[in-house]
């Protein structure tokens, strides 16, 4: 499903072209493979080094490189690029340890490079107008923030079948220390900074498997302090039978509270302390102005999808690479690193029995 | 809005490329404009004569062409396309009378060219289950359908402001002559007859004007009489301030009724004369084929919009040249023709005092 | 279902008690189904006759009559207790016929005595809180008033079985004309006036059956006209198979719309022109007084259902036989006559082939 | 609220008289008080101790004690009923300790009398419904169980007020140690244990105050371990603005889910695996007996409240009188002494840092 994805949302504002890939690491099937999503003859290549070579030989050479690869190949890759001095947008998890992201983290700052990690939830017109609500001070001081992400993509023990045996997702040694964590942990942690408007300074975590005999990480409920004294938690799940993708957001201020919900990611509701809930809706008027920007339908009862908010962190990519600025709203490296520091603090707390574990904000 | 929606859709699965345009009448801003959109040097041209003249010169020349100008301007432009060997893909209404419809059904009928309607509501996976769920005979036999289809965009008088002078739509000489029933009675009209899988062959119909000193319609209340002798009433507002491009569809049958609303487009709600609920949902298993087809994102829990809905209609368009057999789902010059005697019906309804009138559903 | 709710309606604010009844013609049976539901000894009796006769004897007689009997007895019962000096509460339709409705208003009038009849939509807090929002301003002018109001009970061909055989709403000499609008379009009509502020003075309706061999109708499209200008329509159905006494009301204003669902009765949203949608609920502050009157728990989140509802009618009943002034929410008999004459216009609109034909609000 | 809420629903059934009370320490206002409820003349008590010696004297002395005083006094009421043969049902929490709620057990076994604990949300239907597809295996092995109650009451900072400071909930003496955990964590560790079919064994929490000054706990997040092994976790909050008393209840077992929310209490969603969500609705065929039974209104569509609940709770009370036998659903002695060692094991949880901790779940 990534695949397709990444290249709808690149093209869909005509921002960038796709002019080159790795779509096998076999010269031939890579050829065909690349014929195949229309990449140019003789730009399909059977790896990165390759094409990076290649690429840089070229007047018109790639200028930016979209990384979809399994995790653990993350940092080889966005390393390679940067320093052959490209641009690069980067599936989540940023990579598959702490070290990995740090070194990343330093290799962008003072490159003049941009590096953006593909959290699309972000991207959501209602995700933004939450941002900016918090931050305009429409819900008072944030006292918690509470988020779910439920899946069922991971109920049953897939392990056993020949689908599951190529599911680099539950080997720890492709996907990182713990499944839950990375694949949908890092997600709930940004979107909680992210409307917050402060990051996560400490986690306290329990990890645990509901599948018998799987070798990685299914399940996680994570409490939060934010840097502002706020609490919060995460509730993570993948073995949720019959969830859906499911993402709720809470936040609960002093004088009011949102509510956000994935399956109506479209709405938005303000609920005060004293009368009525408002309703927030995409495309409504009198929305801040990046609700207002992540729109492309901007009329309200126009629904936009999962591919609008991931062509608006590509962007969002354009824009940084363009001017040189990348927008506040744009998931950096900085927050793909803070990404994978939660994950290594949340292992360390559940390692000593649950207790509050920092997470580092900064490279040493 | 209506451009760039049609860009995207035609772009999104890479079956279309944008090669030609009339952007604007004269050629100097019709240069500029194509420019911006991408079209390649000297394929902006100032009227669709010229590119049709041009295009047919050119051994790359266009094959298609998207209608998506003032209504009035449909017929000619579509004709012409058609006369040119061109396949025709047009915004809805078709044109701005039935003969006009008809002439362009005639045109199309043996042709060998495809001509399709941007019905895009109809391309969404859940209303593609509806009409599955319908033929399977899940519900029984249809015993009545019901449709609202309400918008908010003309409850204000725009007719005095500067922007509204440039609404076309609100002049009938353009837009043809009931607004209400072109601008969403055809789609609602369409909805109705592909869910319910049979044709309407009378309406009964109360047409009037809730904004004072309007020109034309923007109230509908029509009743229906189904081909299997289905009842069912279509309610059509634009003048509903506060309501979100509202399409609610309702289809009771002997055994059970389906619900479903625009407002959570990626469901479907079955609900038998005994027993729970069944909730369907894009992207789940054990959907119907058709459903299934049209979503890109092949797992639930990941939001797909409008442009997706459209976009199957282009990919719909594009089987249909390419295999030279239209995909029974895709509105084609017949579907157009009808939206068109619908509305032909409704206002001899309306003029003889809400009278039982016929609609036609062939050529004479 | 209906003799426990009144009863228990009756009894919720301790405004009324139980003293006497008819719950048999046998009189050994009314006895012992007297003694079930607590009645004193010797004050179940077996006919109404019976009962007014001997409780004008006795000096802590009975002061009100609940008549929640078939249709046709209506009239008969409620002028009897009127004429003995009895304060009457009675179940919806009215009578069987607007003559007969007409003829206990008139007996109503300048007696002294009340005669409320049971709509208990109307008693729903939201209900009044969209009343009190329209009476003040809230979306302008109404232009337009949609009711549905869809049961399941009907939708199979229950006229066979022994039950349906019993079924004395199926009986056009018992329960009037025309089940579908005696039913629940008297409740339908009621609640669009009650919520407009204003009366329906015109009806075009549509009347069938759905369930074939039917001998009355089951289905009713009522496209309607009140004297404010405004239009609306109420779609009608009991033999709606899976809809579950689904009840949807909206209001269409100059500057914005109400929208309330049976299905989530504590709740109404405001839809304004411009700006979030607002969510009014039970039980919050700064509602109406009107609204807030009808709730008991006097906070949001403590649901309340369709007893407390009903409950409020039977406080109303008993606030205007104390205070001799009948609340103005309260249904009163001319409610229930112009019930009746709404049914009456519907069949006569539905003789003329559909057309208009005026409602009479007030007795010859 | 609470003592119209005990009234009525004791009263719904017609299977309890309310014949004397306390209404007031002071003998005069006593007496005016229970006039104003209707209590008999000379039944008004000013104190507990007065009305167990006068009507043990009775032949019509009362045969049960509804306790709904602030919670310190609990105990000693309750056990004076009991030594003086009565029944009792009893608000949540049972007391304000352990110890006290021990010590109630205690008495209550072998004695033959009924202790009820009042958990409203236990008495719906869907909670039923719930605990009866979980008990028949509709989702599997319970993985995990996730509840959510959250209330706006204490949101701003009452104590600083008049009202404030009669908030007798608000000082610890008198409502117990944590009130977040006595008012509201109660009925969450019982709604997650009567749904799931098993004990809570063990607890993880985290307690908090986000109102600052405030003398008692107003948040918490609690993680689960429940004797079957399954995990879970309580998010409880009373500060929480806008939230309107805010209660969801996830259950995710090995093929399926259930998702209930007290904003649609009458609902009850289950999501399997694979294929179509379900709705079950209160008063649909096909129901489990517990959850039919625990409906008044039938049919759907007609709805219930929390009185509804209550009362429920009050029909079994009843029942285990009569019967000698206490259905199952009926939260006794145990389940309040359960949610006293709850509030135990929560504490010293907290006091640990957070470590696991057993509940108690039998007397010593």
């Amino acid at each position: 499903m990534i695949g397709p994805m990444h290249r709808r949302a690149a093209l869909l504002d005509g921002r960038f072209a796709i002019v080159a890939g790795v779509p096998s690491s076999d010269p031939a099937r890579a050829e065909a493979a690349g014929a195949a999503i229309g990449l140019p003859e003789g730009r399909a290549y059977p790896s990165i080094t390759a094409m990076l070579a290649e690429e840089a030989r070229r007047p018109d050479g790639i200028e930016a490189l979209a990384v979809m690869t399994p995790n653990d190949s993350h940092h080889a890759f966005a390393a390679a690029a940067l320093d052959a001095g490209l641009h690069v947008i980067c599936d989540k998890p940023l990579t598959v340890s702490g070290e990995q992201a740090e070194d990343l983290l330093r290799r962008v700052r003072g490159s003049g490079r941009v590096l953006c990690v593909t959290h699309p939830y972000a991207g959501y017109p209602m995700i933004r107008q939450a941002r900016a609500l918090v931050a305009a001070g429409a819900i008072g001081a944030v006292r918690a923030v509470q988020v779910e992400y439920l899946g069922s993509g991971l109920a049953a023990r897939v392990e056993d079948t020949p689908e599951g045996a190529r599911r680099w997702r539950l080997d720890p040694a492709k996907a990182g220390p713990s499944l839950v964590l990375g694949d949908i942990g890092t997600h709930a942690h940004h979107l909680a900074c992210f409307v917050a408007g402060a990051p996560i300074v400490a986690v306290r975590a329990e990890l645990g498997t509901l599948v018998p005999g799987r070798r990685t990480h299914d399940y996680a409920e994570v409490a939060l302090r934010f840097q502002t004294g706020a609490r919060g938690r995460l509730s993570l799940c993948q073995a949720a039978a019959g969830q859906d993708n499911h993402i709720a957001l809470r936040v609960l201020g002093e004088t009011g509270s949102l509510d956000w919900r994935h399956s109506a990611h479209e709405q938005l509701v303000l609920s005060p302390l004293s009368g009525p809930k408002q309703v927030f809706a995409k495309g409504m008027a009198e929305l801040a102005r990046e609700a207002e920007d992540a729109a492309r339908l901007g009329r309200t009862g126009h629904p936009e999808g999962l591919l609008e908010g991931f062509a608006n962190l590509y962007r969002e990519f354009a824009e940084a690479i363009t001017t040189g600025i990348a927008p506040s709203t744009m998931p950096d490296a900085l927050d793909g690193a803070r990404g994978m520091w939660f994950i290594d603090a949340a292992l360390q707390s559940e390692a000593s029995g649950h207790a509050w574990t920092e997470c580092r904000l900064q490279p040493v």
